[in-house]
């Protein structure tokens, strides 16, 4: 039987219906591709995978991650379109063509009211020196490791305000034990 | 050099201190653990890798994901922390206590106004299976395959109504080409 943590409402069994489910991407709007593909790109060494673009509906979608240094990604768009959807924990953005253009614009980050989705969260082998490297390229911090109840989790902001969090995983070995 | 895609602000070069670095989880706030739990288990066949307390700050945490037939999931529970948060595209619901006792209270699901979180996606080996396991759960749908522009793609609605992707892989080979 798979593993599961029991808790109320954790289904013991695993449906044979739901074989090969795999949890593909989470999806936030952006404002500026230019600006929060840099972000990704550059400050957290995501890929892009894929950038398809819908010009009837004036949209685009982009699909990143962090890939292996021996990857295999197909070269061929069809293909690498259905490897992308075959992976597993993406980032997709959303991009509705225009907003960079207005001053005004801004998308709602789930942590001001009203409230819902929270966050994105980063693995990094080393949290000061991953600390380090954000102060280096300007990213802001919602929070600092050192700072409130949750030592050793840090919080920044991405560019259009979306919170990320930040762990080491060996740090949190006694989290919420 | 890494694969990327080529777009305006993509980084050619992937920074060295960004190695290691792993999308670990998406977080959303739920009203209803046991309700969510179960969807999440029974319906789309995840298993509780950790359910982490804090009751001086009433919250629960729990981390899901979709696991395989031969993962390796640590029984010591500090060993188990350290793997979960090594682990790439997980779920985390956070549960702030007592509001499923509210009547009232729900969450917002960044499609309604104000905009921004847009959804999760699994992927499936078989979408015609998938929507009737899904109809046969009575899941609510926001879009059937059949509906609007993009065909082959649907999207279903969870216990506090954030939005699912479901898609085939091979049947998005031509998506935005």
């Amino acid at each position: 039987m798979a593993f599961t943590e029991q808790a109320a409402g954790v289904s013991e069994q695993v449906a044979p219906q739901t074989k090969g489910f795999t949890l593909n991407h989470s999806m936030v709007r952006i404002k500026d591709p230019k600006i929060t593909l840099d972000f990704y790109t550059r400050i957290f060494g995501m890929r892009l995978l894929r950038k398809l673009d819908f010009p009837e509906m004036s949209f685009s979608l982009y699909f990143l991650a962090n890939l292996d240094e021996d990857a295999s990604v197909p070269s061929d768009t069809a293909d690498r379109n259905q490897w992308t959807f075959s992976q597993r924990g993406l980032l997709e953005l959303t991009h509705n063509w225009g907003t960079e253009d207005d001053a005004d614009f801004h998308y709602h980050n789930g942590n001001a009211q009203p409230q819902g989705y929270g966050h994105i969260c980063f693995a990094v082998p080393d949290l000061s020196a991953a600390v380090e490297w954000f102060d280096a390229n300007n990213v802001e911090f919602v929070k600092r490791p050192e700072q409130g109840k949750m030592r050793d989790v840090a919080f920044v902001k991405d560019p259009d305000g979306y919170w990320i969090e930040i762990v080491q995983p060996d740090l949190c070995r006694s989290l919420g034990l």
